[in-house]
C-alpha cells in the first residue's frame, strides 16, 4: 500500500494511473500536480486526485511514489522544481515515450539523487486527453517497460513495478537504448510515416479530390496522424538518432521496392507484400492472444 | 427491376452484390460464374445466387447485367471469354480497383461490343473473402464510383448505376485516369507503404523484440498489411504510373522530413504534423457524418 501518491498531469496517462491505484486500494491520498487549475479542478471534481498540489515541498513532503506524465518537454523542468525537495524515502518514475533523454535530463536535474528515480514507459494510449478521458482499466493487460538505471535499487524498481501491477499491467525490463530502438521502429516511425503522408495529401492542388474518396484503410493507416503534433514533435526530437535509423532503413526499402515496381518485377513485390502479410498475421494472433483478457 | 444478373466471383464483393439486389427485389435470377466449384455451392446454398453457371453462351443468354468480380488478373481472360456471347441489351461492369488498365482490357477483348462495357469501382472492402462474406449491407452509404467510356449510352451507364443504387450505394462518375490517380494515393500507396514496414521489421534480426512491443497504434496502421499479397501485387502493376509518381512524391516528402530531423527543428517537423492533424481531422468529420446512416 502506498501512502501517498504524486502526479504531475493528471489526464489520460496520470488520470488513469491514480483511477486504477485507488480501484486497486493501493493508494491512500493522491495529490495532483500541473500547471492548468482548470484541469486539476476537474480532476477533483472526478475523484481522480485527492489533493490539487500547489507548494512543490508540501505535495513532495512523506511522499513514497512519483509519477512525470505531463508533457515529456517539462519533464527536465519538473525534475529541476522537484531536487531540491526530495527526500530519502520518494521514488520518482516517468511514463514518457523516450527513455535515454529521459535518463539523461534526469541525471542532469536530480544529481546525486538520480538512484530515486525508476525510467518507465506504459504502453498505453488513445488520442483522447484529460481527466475526463482517464479510465480504471487503461493498463488491463498492458505492457508497461520499466528501463531502470545502474544506481536503483532492486527495492525502488519493485516499488514501481508493484503500482504498476496493481494497475493491471504487465511489467518488461529494457535499458533505455534499446527501449529507444525498439520505440523507434515500432512506433515513433509509423506516426512519422502517417504525419508525412496526410501532409503531403493535403498539400496537393486536388486535396479535396482525394480526401473524398479516401475510406477505411486510409483511416486506420492514418490514424495515428490525429495524434497531438505537439507531443511528436517532442518525441521525435526526443528519439533523434534511432528515428532517423529507421527512417533511413525504411526509405532503402523503399527504393527497393520502387525499383521492383519501375521493373514491373511481380514476383518481387509479391514476395514483400506476402512476408509482411504472414508476419503481421503471426504477430496479431500472438499480441491479440496475449493482451485480451481471459474471460470471467 | 433485372430480370437476370451475371456475376464472375461470388466472393464478399460479388456475394455481397447479389444480396443487396435480392434484399431490395430488384433482380429476378442471379447466376454465379466461378473457377471453384466449391465457392459455387456454397453460394447457391447461402441463397446468393440462384443458379451456378457452366456454358458461357448459356449463362449470358438473355443477361441484363454481368458484374466481374472475380480478382482483376482474371479480367481480361473473362472479357475475352465473354465476348463472342455478348449480345445486345447485355450490359457488363467490373469492381475492380484500378480502371484505366481494366478499359484496356475491355478495348481489347471486346472490341466493337465495348460500348456494352461500363467500368466501375464499389470503395467497400474487407480482409474477409469467399461467400460466406457477403452480406446484404455491404454496399450501404458506401461509394461507387463509375468511369464510363465515350461509347456507353446514357441508359446504359443509369442501368449499372441503378443496380448499385439499389444497394444502397452512393453513385460518382470521374475518368479513368482521375480514378487512378485518386487511388494511388489515397489507397495503393498507404498499402504499399504497411507492406513496406511490416517486410522491414519482419526482417531485421531482432524482429521478435521489435514485434513483442508493436501496440494499438501499429496494428491500425500495418491492418492494410495483412490484406492479400496477390490481389495487392496486381493492384500495384495494374496502377503502376500513378502509383510510380505518389511514391516518388511521398519520398521526396520524407526526405525533406529527415532534414528537418537532422537539423532538429522542431518547428518544421510541427507544422508538418500539426497540418497533418488538422487535414485528418477535417477529413474524419466529413466523411464520418457522410457515411454513417441517419437514425432509423
Amino acid at each position: 500500500m502506498l501512502n501517498k501518491v504524486v502526479i504531475f498531469g493528471v489526464g489520460l496517462i496520470g488520470g488513469s494511473f491514480a483511477r486504477a491505484l485507488k480501484h486497486a486500494g493501493a493508494v491512500n491520498t493522491v495529490v495532483g500536480m500541473g500547471r492548468s487549475p482548470a484541469s486539476m479542478a476537474r480532476a477533483l471534481e472526478l475523484g481522480i486526485i485527492d489533493v490539487v498540489g500547489g507548494d512543490m515541498a508540501e505535495a513532495l513532503n512523506g511522499a513514497d511514489l512519483v509519477l512525470l506524465a505531463a508533457p515529456v518537454a517539462q519533464t527536465g523542468a519538473i525534475l529541476a522544481a522537484i531536487a531540491p525537495h526530495l527526500r530519502p524515502g520518494t521514488i520518482v518514475t516517468d511514463a514518457g515515450s523516450t527513455k535515454s533523454d529521459v535518463v539523461a535530463a534526469a541525471r542532469a536535474a536530480l544529481k546525486d539523487k538520480v538512484a530515486q528515480f525508476v525510467p518507465g514507459h506504459p504502453i498505453a494510449g488513445r488520442e483522447t486527453n484529460g481527466p475526463d478521458a482517464a479510465i480504471i482499466d487503461l493498463y488491463q493487460g498492458k505492457k508497461v517497460v520499466l528501463t531502470p538505471l545502474a544506481e536503483n535499487s532492486a527495492a525502488d524498481i519493485e516499488t514501481v513495478a508493484g503500482a504498476w501491477r496493481a494497475c493491471g499491467a504487465i511489467l518488461h525490463t529494457l535499458s533505455p537504448q534499446e527501449h529507444d530502438k525498439v520505440f523507434a521502429a515500432v512506433s515513433h516511425l509509423p506516426h512519422l510515416l502517417a504525419f508525412a503522408l496526410v501532409d503531403d495529401i493535403a498539400n496537393k492542388p486536388h486535396a479535396a479530390l482525394l480526401f473524398q474518396y479516401a475510406a477505411s484503410g486510409f483511416r486506420d493507416f492514418t490514424r495515428i496522424a490525429g495524434s497531438s503534433p505537439e507531443m511528436w514533435r517532442d518525441i521525435s526530437l526526443a528519439n533523434q538518432p534511432a528515428l532517423l535509423a529507421e527512417l533511413d532503413a525504411y526509405m532503402a526499402q523503399l527504393t527497393t521496392l520502387r525499383a521492383h515496381l519501375a521493373a514491373s518485377d511481380g514476383a518481387a513485390i509479391e514476395a514483400v507484400y506476402a512476408n509482411a502479410q504472414h508476419a503481421r498475421q503471426q504477430w496479431s494472433e500472438a499480441i491479440e492472444t496475449a493482451e485480451t483478457p481471459a474471460p470471467k
